[in-house]
């Protein structure tokens, strides 16, 4: 097909076949939709990206993603700073924002803990939790972390951390379903998880 | 989300959920792993759709999407100006390209009549067809449509419009596709490919 449709509409459908939930064939399909809708799709969709490679900084203090630094929830003051919920990704701190879940602020480690996989404590920013947690302001953090193994174990691994922080650590209750990840979770069970979060 | 990460974030995903075979979470998905992957995938996309835009084009010709026009199959010495290769889609030419399965040119309608959805003759490139069919040079057209209704209906549609031209019209045989078990197919199939046999 390259040969056909000429090198540029290859790498095109080569870089979209990157993106989680596009295989070749569906890239393909969405490089000649693209195409097809240059100027109410293609032409917008690259200035997005254009746009979004400009200004999309991720938060020094929490991790988040966003076009300020620090980010909209750090800065916001009707989020509570009392309240830190540590997640592992930002797809789960969007999923929790969709829920409405918590009025307070957030903490993206970016992974969980996974030895199988080789990650470990150091690839996570876990220091930076540790001392946000010793802050005079922070009575709480949530883990708010997927109910699968190595959620859990990230779970227990900063909690153990914590234990010289004055704070109170507790974590989702389980209205989530052992093995399920958050981001698949409706807004009703996450916003439950969240009410009938337990002491850890 | 949109509150949270930011209406240019929120605008590059819903711009990548119009793609098809990416839903909203899908999409949610697709921009977050762009964003972390900002040298690596973000740049690169954002490039070569920069370069899509500058460069492809549609063939004047056939319909064909490239970066030159007259597209690389019409201008290709090797390819037979005596064979039109009917597809209703880009995508259905790809594909035949990739099956190596003709050493003709193409001619692109752009899709298929279909009463019920409101696609009528003037929506599909036929005259352009018929009178590429009228060329000297023209000796045979191919109907690579679908096996649908619409597909079958356009073909009997375009077979009576090219009666007054001197080209022989076919259509890709219906058969047993290679790999596939009789036992699945429907019986207009199995019809077919018995009365289409052909010697061993
Ligand atoms: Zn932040
Ligand atoms: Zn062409």
């Amino acid at each position: 097909m390259g040969a056909v449709a000429g090198p540029e509409i290859e790498r095109l459908v080569q870089l979209l076949a990157r993106l989680p939930g596009l295989g070749p064939r569906s890239a393909r399909r969405a490089a000649l939709h693209l195409i097809k809708k240059r100027e109410a799709l293609m032409m917008p969709l690259s200035g997005a990206l254009q746009v979004a490679l400009d200004k999309v900084q991720v938060c020094k203090t929490c991790g988040n993603i966003d076009t300020q630094n620090p980010c909209t929830i750090c800065t916001d003051p009707k989020r509570d700073p009392a309240i830190i919920v540590v997640v592992a990704d930002v797809a789960d701190l969007w999923a929790l924002e969709r829920a409405n879940a918590t009025q307070g602020r957030y903490h993206v480690l970016g992974a969980t803990l996974s030895p199988l996989d080789g990650v470990g404590p150091q690839d996570l920013s876990i220091d930076a939790l540790v001392a946000r947690a010793h802050a005079a302001e922070v009575h709480e953090i949530i883990l708010a972390l997927n109910a699968t193994v190595d959620g859990q174990t990230t779970a227990h691994y900063i909690t153990d951390l914590l234990q010289d922080a004055n704070v109170k650590v507790t974590r989702l209750a389980h209205g989530v379903p052992v093995g399920g990840e958050l981001d698949y979770l409706d807004e009703g069970t996450l916003s439950a998880a969240m009410r009938q979060r337990t002491l850890f």
